[in-house]
């Protein structure tokens, strides 16, 4: 007899188990039938909890953000940090966590930033932004009313500055690419000067002075991409 | 015997003949072959020029785009004008060519905001901003050198700057629906606050002063959607 579990943990596990066969094969190389397989689940019961192999991306993409903001939200609530240097720890851990999940990354980034997986990475990508724009706000707010920057408006502006972002799946797609043909050098500058301009574009919004808002940082992009490198070969 | 026309031509045709017919009757109500029955086109030589329904709305809406573009080129040659005069035409040339195209655009609007077309408005709008980036760069390019503004690198500041429409789309997808149901005051001011909002980001990335470029003008929302009220009535 199966064993009845609660839906969540029996959601779960087939989140951890799609995730460590998307990050072990590729997602490409994955079908449900392998995952289904491997959770020991029937076909029924998977598609009582997905509808399909991108509806699973995506909830293994909100799970890893949430995941992310858990380890992020003390800093959030630190009584000794203003609101600029929240803003700066969230690039900080957002980048550190990039570089530590880098593996996994890896495998979502070069799956989600194909521009034929248009669909997927808007579902990926509204699934996260779901989950930071609220937070965002917070610190907007924060800001605004400590004075320190000015967000008439933090959740609209939340949304513009997320929307930055968007400048920069085009241009990773393409680093990424160059990072595997070996022309590391030239990816890490091209990525890491658009990191540069999403930084300035949000200390303008807020009125901040250029360079306060740090979304790159030295050494983090090539990280990611001399990651991204090694993993290929 | 089949006149044969030059390939530009019939694709030209064919462009005219699916936008009367998706304006009359609308997108999802027109199929290729009402399509390919009106040109006087055989299947095979739609086909030629055209993959998918979805790839003619985009070649109309390429198509208005660079019409609007012809009409407002002489503003942008224009040497009275200065970049942040420049600007500030170019948002309110393209609101009246809205407001004069409303009855086409409304059309198309209703079907590429809908959540579940989201690849079709990707590609409409891919196909926007391919044509309108190159000018936007341009006139940023101007007004830097100028002095009027700052925008160090003019093509990624055109790019950043266009992102902000996106906060735009589902925000015009809700405006349409309230105003269809009546709420069109909700919907004019929640519209009309957005527009304001995405001016005051653009003043604030090129360091203008709040309120000097206007995105949005007293009217125009209520323009766009009283018309749009009215066709659907």
């Amino acid at each position: 007899m199966r064993v009845k579990k609660h839906p969540d943990i029996r959601s779960g596990e087939l989140l951890d188990c799609a995730q460590r066969l998307f990050f072990a094969h590729g997602y490409d190389n994955t079908t449900i039938n392998d995952i289904i397989r491997e959770a020991g689940v029937s076909k029924g019961a998977f598609y009582h909890y997905f509808s399909s192999k991108e509806a699973l991306l995506e909830a293994i993409a909100a799970r890893l953000a949430r995941g992310s903001l858990e380890e992020i939200r003390p800093l959030l609530n630190d009584p000794t940090l203003n609101a600029v240097e929240k803003l700066n720890s969230l690039f900080a851990g957002s980048r550190r966590l990039k570089v530590e999940l880098a593996p996994q990354l890896r495998t979502m980034f070069d799956v989600i930033f194909r521009p034929e997986n248009i669909v997927l990475f808007h579902r990926v990508d509204q699934a996260v932004t779901r989950i930071v724009v609220p937070l965002l706000a917070d610190v907007l707010r924060e800001g605004t009313e400590e004075g320190l920057f000015d967000a008439p408006d933090p959740e609209a502006f939340a949304e513009m500055l997320l929307l930055f972002r968007l400048s920069l799946s085009s241009m990773m797609h393409e680093a990424l690419r160059k990072s595997r043909e070996g022309n590391i050098e030239q990816a890490v500058k091209m990525l890491d000067d658009r990191l540069k301009l999403y930084g300035t574009a949000i200390d303008r919004v807020l009125k901040l002075p250029d360079g306060t808002i740090e979304v790159a940082e030295t050494g983090f992009v090539r990280a990611l991409l001399d990651d991204h490198k090694k993993g290929s070969e």
